[in-house]
């Protein structure tokens, strides 16, 4: 089958690799479309350490094509998401309930084969069925927003919070639109560029800015969200944390990044930072979202190219132009 | 009647004063002991700008020798110990249900006349009558274990944590104390002092250092707590909490400190920081919990004065010798 | 003043009243309109035992024509909502941060003069200035909307949990509007009317039936919400709550009303029955959300009467026609 | 091999088995203590509905004494407490972090060869190491204490809660224990037999009694907690909840027990009803703090029979003689 394959450190190429073969309780499943992202990326650099060579793409939906010899709930035919988290279900972390933590950390598209390819395995229990009015190329949408929804799972924010995202790339705009579905009373986002602010604004959030100082709230805000990985809105974020309020490190930053916090802020105001790793619990509830229509792709998706150009579609994400982008085998 | 005055920054006398007169709802407390505690020192040094002249004191018990017009709750010879806290009830945050963040933050012996003093007003409400068993005295520790308690219930620790303090102060064996009673798996004590140490161990901790990384616990712990006010002890324990794991910031630095954190760990391994200020619905629990026993007054007040000598008293406090002192009227 | 006045059991007219004047930390409120609901009925038949007679109303909103001598956050002419809400912020169960549960539970419109009226009194902390978009009228449904917000505060859901609501009056239809905005990824509505579905079906909730096992969910919902206060409702929906999910019951029923648990399967599944009580840190968040449209006043106010047709309006309530019912003095 | 087995509806004998033989990732383990509880008494009467004849027993300890081909993590005489739970981790309620409730429950003594034998197998995953100081036989007392340990998970009461628990056979004993160690203000036991009352006063509980009435405290307990199964006590607790409080179901009854609750209480006092299902996230932690000495096996195990005697031992389990019984085989 045809697969993009990243090689080596800084090398990605699609070329043809052999058809993969379901373990006993797997599927195959026919990729309809992959998506790119930061993780894809740190592959590329030879960050995530996985052994190289592997075909990325942890973001997909298809079509089981072939049943593994012990699976009995899918069908040939079903269109499925497939969470590609690989728990281990041993370690500490898992056996404590916290498998995003899993000391054995594995995922399709990074340990194992991904979605940039024509087929990919996964385990029947990642694959979540789609119901019939949800497009199969768009349900590739679901995994991050089975992130999103585990960053709301960690805030446990009540109804009518302020709310202040940092970044209003495609996970930014996820947070947004699932913070209007935990009942914020008000949503603004913060991003260096005003064309991605646009698209906020179009989905309905309170305000945006540029820098977060424009917005003019002295008080601060309930739940401060870093959805960009980037150290100076981390820093300016955790300053503008209300009293009694909480800040949400969901975006990745590099190892290498540090910033400063005020312990006596920490105490005398009782404010809580904490972060949000990827997808615990939350995929078949992600799914559940996306088929009430929560993100709506056309917004969300900005560019769909084909497999064969998936160097390209790397290199456009890496340049942080569009939102998210697909790869169509 | 007599009364330790807080003039002027850095002055502090022991004089005459006027005697205190309850309001409809107050009573007037005979103070049995007075605790002396960090906010005093900071009072002193101008800090927490109330109106100078105060008579200092928030940590007291006594016996009820007056009654405000309308208070029926209570009667004369009743033993009791105060709650120092004064929320207005009207603010934001009060309305919220987050009192020790009260907008109007006041409190008896900061904003108003305290217990370092033969007598001191306090409203009936915030009098917890002691049981026959509890020492009238004792009962001046019942303020700092509620900042305990609330320390215990910003945490909401899960039963068999690991848990490691800074400070092996007052405070730190008091979180030490509730640890235990919280059900921590082992908690481990860091503090300069070896001679501190030895009070720890004789309360039961699982081990003690003066430096955490002799504590070789790689992993971390689920819990630290910091309870020293210290940034250096502060920057060391955020580097050592377990992956899942929460660093509580007990001790009161001053406004100045800075620490740095890594937002990749934050995200990576959902580390939580968080902060526990002062006494949140905690003080009646925290006598309740000082009846049965869990501190013990004769290894936590380590000095009785008399009154008259509250400034020496004030002054061994500030040069860190000793546990807590208390002035007896 | 014109004002509704119960005297008596089973006696209510409008009459004149002395104008009131207000505490130093009050204001007078000429009252824009007052909501009835099932608290009147109660008070009308003797029941929540307060000192008759009693000027009902505890839903109403106005504009702020006099204030108390300590009052200055807020000014003549402001448009506020009134917390009917008097704590005594000296019982156990104030100072344990659960003041719905006050011992000496006191309301406006319950023990003292309420909202039925051209003016009342209110502390001036429980005023919500309304913002300008807000109709002075309509705000009298900030209450109800604060009593459904406790009701979420309570069950803490979860993003994309399943729903079903017994009870499609105003109540349960608030429960519809932040059960949307509290993430459910489907709520399903049941009541005996099939009039009153068509409002719920209007407001956008996944399904209606007049009896629950139209539905057909075997696996039953994570959260089944009564509101209706009929026992049963209540039965039937007990078991209809999913493993390891919630039931609240928010409906009052009469104190003699009995249903039966089973708890093998409290155990065995791990079901948990809770209950949500009026107003508890909810009615400022409940003002920032109406002022977010969450509540179309169109649907949810059926009836607005003259103040001088209240024991009218009351009787209608009463009959159950109709949703909410205000008076306009 | 000596195996007990339960062969048919009533029918218990000790006899030759087959030797068990390890999957890739289990070990077999020489069972030194094999405890009984009431699961053991179900089977027996066709309940739980396994495949008989099955070898009952899911409270054991002992030695590894052969590893599967994949582990690592053991070694040969290695001595382990087993958790006995085997979750599918492909379920809906599995993939929801709640694999207790797992839609294809399984357990090791329930649904495969148990520890009532001389050997068993276990997933490697399965066994926690034993400190030194831990005897191998007292650790199969683990296995119980995780149920309790997931009873105070599901409770996650605050410091200085009042507890009434009804029961002081072995778990009731158990949930005085960890309530002890969950910073209870008090907890009080009741049991019909003043024997086991006895235990608990050993134990160090508040007050004791043969009926609740007894404890006169007319506001009731902040928690209450089954430990008998019995629908009476269930009954009596009920009505025992103080506002605010919770009734944990922890006991299992008959599927036909039935008890009565008021839906006005429920509402107006915000009672809430749970229950406590086995163990989940709670094996590792349970070890951990058995390993503190919590629970003192001399207490706690009654009777230790050599397994040639298990039918012998059931029936008097089932008469309600001793506290824990073990077979040693
Ligand atoms: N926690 C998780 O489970 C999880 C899951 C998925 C992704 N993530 C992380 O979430 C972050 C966002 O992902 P994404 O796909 O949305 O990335 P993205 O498309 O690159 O969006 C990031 C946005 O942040 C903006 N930004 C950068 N620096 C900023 C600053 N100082 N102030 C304000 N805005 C700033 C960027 O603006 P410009 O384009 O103008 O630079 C961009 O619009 C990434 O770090 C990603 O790795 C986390
Ligand atoms: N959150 C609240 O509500 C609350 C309430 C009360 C008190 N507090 C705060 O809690 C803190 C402790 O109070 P306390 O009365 O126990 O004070 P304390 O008696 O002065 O104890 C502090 C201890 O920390 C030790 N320490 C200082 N730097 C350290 C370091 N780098 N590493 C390890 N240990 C170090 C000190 O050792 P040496 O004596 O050798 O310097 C001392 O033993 C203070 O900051 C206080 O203001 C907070
Ligand atoms: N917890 C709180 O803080 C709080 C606050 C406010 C109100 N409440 C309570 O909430 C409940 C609802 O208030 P509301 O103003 O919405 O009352 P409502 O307008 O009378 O609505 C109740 C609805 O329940 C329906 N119903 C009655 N029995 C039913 C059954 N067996 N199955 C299905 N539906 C049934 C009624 O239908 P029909 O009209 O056809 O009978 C009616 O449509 C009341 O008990 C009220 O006292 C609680
Ligand atoms: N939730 C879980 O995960 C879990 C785990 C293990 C066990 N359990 C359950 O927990 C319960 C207790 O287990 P156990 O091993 O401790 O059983 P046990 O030894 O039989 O103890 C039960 C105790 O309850 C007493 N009792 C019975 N009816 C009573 C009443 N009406 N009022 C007061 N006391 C009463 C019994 O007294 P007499 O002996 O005088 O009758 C006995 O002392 C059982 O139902 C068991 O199945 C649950
Ligand atoms: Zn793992
Ligand atoms: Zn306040
Ligand atoms: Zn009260
Ligand atoms: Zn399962």
């Amino acid at each position: 089958m045809r697969a993009a394959v990243i090689s080596g450190v800084g090398q990605v190429e699609v070329g043809t690799v052999a058809d993969p073969t379901p373990g006993r309780r797997d599927v195959v499943v026919r990729v309809s479309a992959c998506g790119l992202c930061g993780t894809d990326l740190h592959i590329l650099q030879g960050e995530f350490a996985p052994t190289l060579p592997v075909v990325p793409g942890h973001e997909f939906a298809g079509e089981v094509v072939e049943l593994g010899a012990d699976v009995t709930e899918l069908a040939v035919g079903d269109r499925v998401a497939v969470d590609p988290s690989l728990y281990c279900f041993e370690c500490r972390q898992c056996r404590n309930g916290r498998n995003n933590l899993c000391e054995r950390w594995a995922a399709i598209g990074v340990t194992t084969s991904g979605g940039a390819a024509e087929y990919a395995v996964a385990p029947a229990a990642n694959c979540v069925r789609l119901p019939e009015h949800v497009r199969t190329e768009d349900a590739a949408l679901i995994e991050p927003l089975s992130c999103a929804v585990r960053g709301y799972d960690v805030l446990r924010a009540r109804l009518a919070s302020s709310v202040l995202i940092y970044g209003s790339g495609t996970m930014g705009l996820m947070m947004l639109q699932l913070g209007k579905l935990t009942g914020a009373a008000s949503i603004d986002v913060v991003d260096l560029s005003a064309a991605r602010l646009a698209t906020a604004e179009k989905l309905g959030c309170s305000a945006t800015a540029t820098a977060a100082e424009e917005l003019d709230r002295p008080g601060g805000w309930d739940v401060v969200v870093d959805a960009t990985g980037n150290a100076n809105a981390i820093q300016d974020g955790l300053g503008r944390v209300a009293k009694g309020g909480t800040f949400l490190q969901f975006g990745v930053t590099d190892y290498a990044a540090r910033v400063t916090i005020e312990p006596y802020r920490i105490y005398n105001e009782e404010i809580t930072i904490t972060g949000s790793m990827a997808v615990l619990h939350s995929f078949e509830r992600a799914a559940a979202l996306f088929a009430t229509g929560v993100v709506d792709p056309e917004v969300f998706i900005s560019d769909r190219l084909p497999l064969d150009r998936y160097a390209e579609a790397l290199d456009q994400f890496g340049r942080g132009q569009g939102r998210k982008i697909q790869v169509l085998p």
